[in-house]
């Protein structure tokens, strides 16, 4: 009987040994497929200053971010908080080690991060991130835009899912460039909040928001022509282009998303992507290319992952200018919607190869000698050596293993024995 | 120009990319290597019930721990904190999920956990722990001691050091019945506490500390030769009969110790094990076999791992008999002590096995297919397309890739590519 709550706190997501399998099987995809596109992984703590974590953030993480003390007495550092992000860690690291690093800086971090928001499905309060970024000193090609966005497509594409995954981009200069010649710069947070949230809402709610802040009759219907652009490059361009709009802002937009689209085609991605005006990524830092990854069959799931261009990554904390392009996978969140929605193609669904079953503990010896030759093949074996009868072990044996090898006297002394496969 | 403090908080382990491949090597060989022998992975938030993690602590931990708070309100569940080894966290996973495992439960829990110790030299405050246990439901043969020990040695030899490691082994009964013996027991602790500095102290303050707890001569000098015992099977068993020592909690342990020692040797692991009395493992809540490894041609390093059985792990929790047997290899330290030492027998001193270097950007697509051919290769492989001058960017492809492969229009007409190998 319990004596206490043993359930984990609310926002964990704890998963049994049979999901977590299927769970870490992702993550070494993740982590091979980003280190086999060239990015190296690095892990930054996950306490850091408060100072550092929130230098330029505000708002939601303010309210959200867990500070960490310890009982005792702290001294030097006592305002210390856990990291929500990976992006605010790799700004100090790369601030930190610059003279160490090479660049283009090519990263990838795989790990949690925390943030205290409300509770609910598919959220969670501690959670996998699993980022790359290139960071680049003074500047950045563009390369670097398609070379994420072919990283993280090529990743969905290793996870082997029942369903397609489209990267959807758009660029920041587009809808910039669009607000300026509207003259409407003052008001450019509201209309990047109103078409972020553009989704999720009816259409008339998007013409309203619209109206609200001001915008007038002609302009909110250019806007709303404006957000509904998508399609493939050529589709996008041409649409674009009959927006009529001659802004310089605008036009370097254009051309950099088609750039960017151009050479993801080139690297034979024409069916996983397509240009999308409603692509804003909230109030983020970005000031480029933005993109997101959808199930496209799945619209409800909403955004699997996605990120940007940033112009300076850690303006906060240095002179250096330091433009970089990123994206994540939101990895706890994508593991809950998969399953939510039966979406892997194979599940591994018994986590051992073979469990050798050694009738008496007089066979225990020879046991670890087959298990030994059989980790030698690369099998992941286990011994059930319990004083239990052999059809509990075998029982047992048939709940976490693929299959068994009974061992008795007689295969002691033959040095034979059969191997039993379970259903 | 920094503008504020970019350094990691003191006591945290910060790793260059370079270094960070080689940690994630190691461990990547304790998950395969635990994995390869039927421990299942699991996870468990770092974030818990301080209710939880405290419950059977005291002293130190309850000083070291890191409490968690958000600064907006938390209402339930306030009062939580981070998780400061895997072993508490365990028990609240083996209770709340019993119904859902399959006993015994051989688990494995690799992870960050943090301590607000001093800071001090290769003692870290966040710090990767990889442990194995094997939990059981009322009882648990010991045969499971040997199977965690033999695992753990296992993983030891994958790592390829220059140096031999050796599993010091005891028995926690052994000493309890020799205390019993002695008539003692009220000063159990003190003792055990004696003999566990009695590595790190001269002899002389060893027997001063057992004269100050008042033992009698007699007691302390059988005392001084019981910590004395040490070496292979046979000895120990030879050594400890000569002691002559009646008591049925004596002999049990001796037995347990015996069984466990030629369990190992009939492993293969008869010159990587010894018996040693003077292994006891701290004030913990180990209740029988104790084992300790290190590196015996550098023994100022102390131990490089450890763990021990316990007769339940979950006491606090549930009503429910939970006996287990658990050792834990600490990452971080070990990582530390292994550089300081020198003693990784290969390092991997480049991340990325090849750069694709397009001479201009017109070869930039052609860089992208070349690249994807030798990722289906296996190989790690980036793209280096900044716009700077071809030796430029050769130098930055040697200093992170072992081999380049550089593409101009020539190569781009004809498909043919040499590749240069760095030295």
């Amino acid at each position: 009987m319990k004596k206490i709550n043993t359930a984990p706190l609310s926002g964990m997501q704890e998963l049994l040994p049979d999901a977590q399998v299927n769970f870490n099987n992702l993550k070494n995809i993740i982590r091979d497929t980003y280190e086999s596109h060239g990015f190296l992984s690095i892990e930054t703590p996950m306490i850091d200053r408060t100072e550092i974590l929130l230098a330029k953030a505000g708002g939601d993480t303010e309210k959200q971010i867990y500070k960490v003390f310890k009982t005792a007495e702290n001294g030097e550092n006592a305002d210390q908080a856990l990291r929500f992000d990976h992006t605010v860690p790799l700004a100090r690291y790369v601030v930190e080690h610059e003279n160490d690093l090479v660049f283009p800086f090519k990263v990838a971090q795989i790990g949690q991060n925390f943030r205290g928001e409300r509770a609910q499905k598919g959220r969670f309060r501690e959670f996998y991130q699993c980022d790359v970024d290139v960071v680049g000193r003074d500047n950045l090609p563009l390369f670097y835009d398609a070379d994420v966005i072919s990283t993280l497509l090529d990743t969905y594409k290793k996870f082997g899912l029942k369903t397609s995954v489209v990267a959807r981009i758009s660029n920041r200069k587009i809808l910039s460039g669009l607000i300026e010649e509207f003259g409407l710069t003052v008001k450019a947070d509201d209309i990047f909040s109103i078409i972020d949230h553009s989704e999720k809402v009816p259409t008339e709610k998007t013409e309203g928001a619209f109206d609200e802040i001001g915008l007038t009759t002609d302009q909110k219907n250019k806007m709303m022509d404006f957000i509904n652009i998508n399609g493939s490059r050529d589709e996008a361009a041409e649409k674009l282009k009959l927006l009529g709009i001659k802004n310089e802002c605008f036009s370097l937009g254009v051309k950099e998303l088609i750039d960017v689209l151009r050479m993801l085609e080139a690297d034979g991605y024409e069916n996983s992507i397509k240009a999308d005006m409603k692509i804003v990524r909230g109030l983020d830092y970005y000031t480029g290319t933005v993109f997101e990854f959808n199930f496209p069959e799945y619209s409800q799931v909403g955004s699997v992952g996605g990120g940007g261009r940033y112009e300076n990554l850690a303006g906060f904390f240095t002179d250096q200018k330091l433009p970089g392009v990123g994206g994540s996978i939101g990895l706890s969140r994508l593991f809950y919607v998969l399953a939510e929605n039966n979406l892997m193609k194979s599940q591994i669904e018994k986590p051992i190869d073979v469990a050798v079953v050694p009738i008496t503990e007089g066979e225990n010896d020879y046991a670890m000698k087959v298990a030994k030759g059989l980790r030698e093949e690369g099998k992941k074996t286990t011994i059930i050596a319990t004083d239990r009868k052999l059809g509990d072990k075998l029982k047992t044996a048939s709940k976490i293993a693929k299959s068994a090898i009974v061992l008795g006297e007689n295969e002691v002394a033959t040095g034979n024995y059969q191997v039993k496969v379970f259903e």
